[in-house]
This record gives C-alpha cells, sequence and structure tokens, in this order.
C-alpha cells in the first residue's frame, strides 16, 4: 500500500526542485504558480494549501538548495586565526553566488523580502536570525580570546563583515574578488581590535 | 503660441509626480504603465516614447524626488570631524528612509536593479558613481588631514561606511538608530585609522 505522507514528501521535493529550475532558466519574476504546478505533475491546489505565496514557496526552495533546513546551522569554522576564518566564509559566499542556481533564488528572495513584510518575518526567524546567531557565537569565541574589543557591538560587527558581499552583489556595484575579501576583513577586524593590540606596527 | 518643449517638460514633470503618487499609495508592483498614463493625462505611447521601461520611469522619478537631477551632487559636509559629518549625513538618509514617499520609490528601485542589468548600468552611471565619488572626496581630505590611513582602501571604506544602513533598512534586520549610526561610524573610522593614531587609549 502507497506511504500517503512518503508520497506527499515527494510532491514536495518535486515542486521545489520544479520551482528552482524554472527560476533558474527563465527568472523569478516569470514564474507562475500555474507553471510549477503542471511542469512538477501536480495540482496549483496542492500548491496554494502548503504555501501562501510564491514568495514563501521560494523561500523552501531557497533553503533545499542552501541545505539547511530549519535548525540545522553549522558553526563558523574556528583554527583560532579570526581574519583566516572569516575569509574562508566569504570567499565561499563569493563562490555560492558564481552557481546560476543559487544566484537566481537568491536574487529573487532578496527582493521579494523587500516587498513581503510576511516573508521577511518568517526569513528572520527561520534563516537569518539563526545564521546571525551563529556569526555572532564566532565573533564571541574572538572576543574570549582576546582577538576582539570586549565593546566592540557585536551585531555592527556582524553587519559589517557580512553585509558588503551581499551589497555588492546585489546592487553590482563592483566584482567579488578575493582581495576585497581580503580588504574587508583586514579594515573591519582591524576597527574591533581591542585598543591595547592596536598600538603603532611602526 | 504655446511652446511645444515647455507643455512638453510639464507632461513629463505630471507623469514623474504621478508616478511617485502612485508607487507610495499602491505600490510599486501594482502599478501599471496605463495607470500612469491615464492618472497623469497623457497617453500610454508618450512614456514610452521617454522611458524604455516601468524601472526607468522610476529611476527619473526617483531623481526628481532626491532633488539630484544629473551632475548636481553636493559635496558631503566637511567640517574638520569626520565622525560628526559622517553621522550627520547618515542620520540624514535614515530620515529620508522614513519619508512614505521616498521609502517606496527607494525600495522599488533597488529591487528592480537587481533584476535589470540596463537599469542597474544606469543607475551606476547616474547616480550611484557619481555619489561614490562625492563620498570618497570626504574621505580622501580626513586621509590628508592624517585622520585615515593613507593605504585605506576607499572603495572599501565607502562600502562599510555607507552600506550597512541601506542594507538593514532593506532586509529589514533591525531599527535604525542614532546609536547604531554612531556604533557604526565610531567602528569603521577606528579601523581606518592610521596605525600610529591607534595607540593604547588606556
Amino acid at each position: 500500500m502507497p506511504n500517503p505522507s512518503r508520497r506527499s514528501e515527494t510532491s514536495r521535493q518535486a515542486i521545489l526542485n520544479t520551482a528552482l529550475d524554472l527560476v533558474a532558466d527563465i527568472g523569478y519574476p516569470k514564474v507562475a504558480i500555474e507553471m510549477i504546478a503542471s511542469t512538477a505533475g501536480v495540482g496549483k491546489q496542492t500548491i496554494y494549501r502548503w504555501w501562501p505565496s510564491k514568495g514563501a514557496l521560494l523561500f523552501d526552495a531557497f533553503l533545499t538548495l542552501a541545505g539547511t533546513p530549519d535548525g540545522e546551522l553549522a558553526a563558523l569554522p574556528d583554527t583560532g586565526d579570526l581574519a583566516a576564518d572569516l575569509k574562508l566564509v566569504l570567499n565561499a559566499t563569493v563562490e555560492d553566488l558564481d552557481n546560476p542556481r543559487y544566484r537566481q533564488t537568491m536574487r529573487a528572495l532578496h527582493t521579494e523580502i523587500v516587498h513581503d513584510p510576511a516573508l521577511a518575518a518568517d526569513y528572520h526567524k527561520r534563516l537569518d536570525g539563526p545564521m546571525r546567531e551563529v556569526k555572532k557565537d564566532r565573533l564571541r569565541a574572538a572576543q574570549q580570546a582576546g582577538q576582539i574589543s570586549k565593546d566592540a557591538d557585536l551585531d555592527v560587527a556582524v553587519d559589517l563583515i557580512f553585509g558588503p558581499i551581499l551589497n555588492r552583489w546585489l546592487q553590482q556595484t563592483g566584482p567579488l574578488t578575493p582581495e576585497y575579501v581580503d580588504t574587508l576583513v583586514d579594515t573591519v577586524l582591524c576597527g574591533l581590535q581591542p585598543r591595547e593590540a592596536a598600538a603603532p606596527a611602526v
């Protein structure tokens, strides 16, 4: 006898994969729910039963792609060398953004969030908030190791370290090179150093 | 005898104002070219003759609103106190973003840019590029005054100082308070200081 919950999970995955394919192929604005339904071989009502909007479906598809279903975020690397660890993470992000499937979905997700407060709230609850905690955990470890000032505002630090890559990519203001990542991380960490450690290098 | 070029300028302004009103009232995604034309009392063809897309029209409307027609950008304030000058500018930006007419247009412009490479190119040529030069001019003056390291990468500095406000606002990741602006500017400037000036404050 077929297992209805397994069949349901199979349909769900088919819908998410179809959505990712269509977004990569023709761009998010041109993808319609009807199109996803007919390509995935499910009824339109099935999609509407599971997702309140095209944006909500996109977000779940993105989570599949990013390999981060709810509550399963990996910690940031901690080799003891904060600058090296952050550069590694940011260069990996730049590489992800070069992947067409990831790129189109990421662009679409970030523009949907701007216009859809419900999606923005869900995004922050399920992805951005937990991600921010993971990033702050790494910075807190550096703080305990005396590499970052005790007074540093870690939320501002996260914005400074992780924001510019996304900004530059979304707004297409310049190329994302390893040199850019290096200068970015070095400049920000310089400003976050404990004052004693920032003694003259001359 | 009526002056055709003046009549044409009047129509142009009416179209831009109507677009701003409609975007503020019902949101950019729901505004159609037909709607702008009929509300402004012009033919749809007039709009298509002057603008290649809804995004291009939006950008011109935004420039009207921002009071910065091409090539007329004011320099950033320079009182000699770089931190105070930057905080003044960023707090003024935060205030602009609170204005509903400005806010809706700004959101729409920034999401259109992500999906429309032609608009992105025009935006960078006519607004973001010149603005970036104005910002770098102020930082260069600080560099000459010995307040910023000679080695600092001014493009990275601009991204760090001016990016996080926009990011936080677009992605709705947190409130934009004067305290946030203060911490942001102080942290970034700390990282940009000449190494000699970053001596122990203890």
